[in-house]
């Protein structure tokens, strides 16, 4: 069991919790809790580590191996305990489950996603908020979406914070940091990918566009929205209809709509069960 | 000017950025930035605090008549002096615009709502999250939503971060907390609303339903949904189809996706410009 806060692995969870660079480095990423853990591909898992807290409540009947997959799936892996304290040291969050995941980066390539058959691509361009990231991810699985692809100054995808908004599809939904914007979106045309610029400045409403066609919707900046390089790369703008006096949408809701409605198209007339 | 720290206006503002309950019992709420005081209601306007360094600002020719709403605005409601690091204290923010308005609550009447034609409501049971709540509230008058109705154990609207996150729609979207849920249901019932309960039990489509009568959509608890009474009480459940592994959607992109259906077939064919 680890019991000091100065253990050199206590140290590097700390430095990976912080430091985008330092995660980036090694290559690994943090989920932190029981979901985020279950839902891990096994074969990516580096390290487990568990609190003391839990390993007594594995231990106790308190937690059945019928009930919790994670029990199983830590025989599995195997984990290292650690002291509530210096558990809590390693945790981004103020009320740790007591299961920390170090993971291997999952690696796409643009190219073999380009090869799925009508893909849709989400293009973010300098996103900042690390909780709409992740509830994008978290949406773009939902929807079925082929990829996200993130400008270079996009927030980091595994910022713990994203890591939990996803709640477990940063596993599952393929993305990529793209250094340059229009290179991407030439490759995309050069595919067949039709894209769709979210701007202000639209005059097509998103409902009026066919987006049964390999499609990208390109999504900017909370604050700015998209460049005028990336904007000006764009087919087409579109907009989402507003009314009152609202100016923009949430990043996420937008996106959201964008990518539902694509979803829907696609899917024709919904069966409801 | 105010210059410290210890001076009791600037204690209360401290009181009311902390304390949901403070702010309730003078019936005010805050809202920071100059966005939010450029769209504040000038007649709800209870008092204006201005950081010297904006003061500053505004005497130069940095911040010009033509440009600046806030600045002409600033004249009719007059303002407090603020030095900057009491100002810090008083600011909820990390990097304070350095405009703080104080305002009396709306208050909303559901039986004058319910007179609308046609009405839309969204009915928030037990949300945690202020950002999610913020996010609604914005989404809510973007879809052009008749009103907000929260069940009394929502997280405080007037919360710092849900009003930062409304964008300044906490300005225009009707909204009230009510004590019984089942009461309001009932009403909303008697008034020929159609109650629509987001359930992950439902087996109908939100796009198979017709939304062009009166409607309501009941939205449950980030973690646990809506409860079993509430549930219950609804006319019909529906979902949300999604893909892969997801299990739900975040509250706040979920709630756009329903408000944003009713929206569109309640526009009919939209017409793009």
């Amino acid at each position: 069991m680890i019991t000091s806060a100065g253990n050199a692995r206590v140290k590097q969870v700390v430095q990976w919790q912080n430091k985008a660079k330092e995660r980036k480095k090694d290559g690994i990423f943090l989920a932190e809790g029981i979901k985020m853990f279950e839902e891990a591909p096994t074969e990516s898992i580096v390290e487990v580590f568990v609190s003391e807290d839990l390993e007594q409540k594995l231990k106790s009947t308190e937690v059945s191996d019928t009930d919790a997959l994670y029990k199983k799936k830590l025989h599995e892996t195997g984990y290292e305990i650690v002291a509530d304290d210096v558990f809590a040291k390693m945790s981004d969050t103020q009320t740790p489950q007591g299961i920390l995941t170090i993971l291997k980066r999952p690696e796409y390539n643009l190219d073999l996603l380009l090869q799925e058959e009508n893909p849709v691509f989400v293009i973010l361009e300098n996103l900042q908020d690390p909780g709409n990231l992740g509830t994008i991810v978290r949406t773009a699985e939902g929807a079925g979406i082929t990829g996200v692809i993130m400008s270079a100054g996009t927030v980091d995808i595994f910022n713990p914070k994203t890591i939990r908004a996803t709640m477990g599809s940063i596993y599952r939904v393929p993305f990529l940091y793209v250094e340059d914007m229009a290179d991407t979106i030439q490759k995309l045309h050069k595919h067949g990918v039709h894209t769709y610029a979210a701007h202000l400045a639209g005059k097509t409403y998103y409902q009026d566009v066919s987006l049964k066609e390999p499609t990208a919707f390109l999504i900017g900046n909370e604050g700015n929205g998209l460049t005028k390089e990336t904007a000006d790369m764009a087919e087409s703008y579109i907009k989402i209809p507003m009314e009152g006096q609202v100016e923009s949408l949430n990043a996420a809701v937008a996106t959201a709509l964008l990518l539902y409605e694509a979803h829907r198209q696609r899917h024709g007339e919904i069966q409801s069960k």
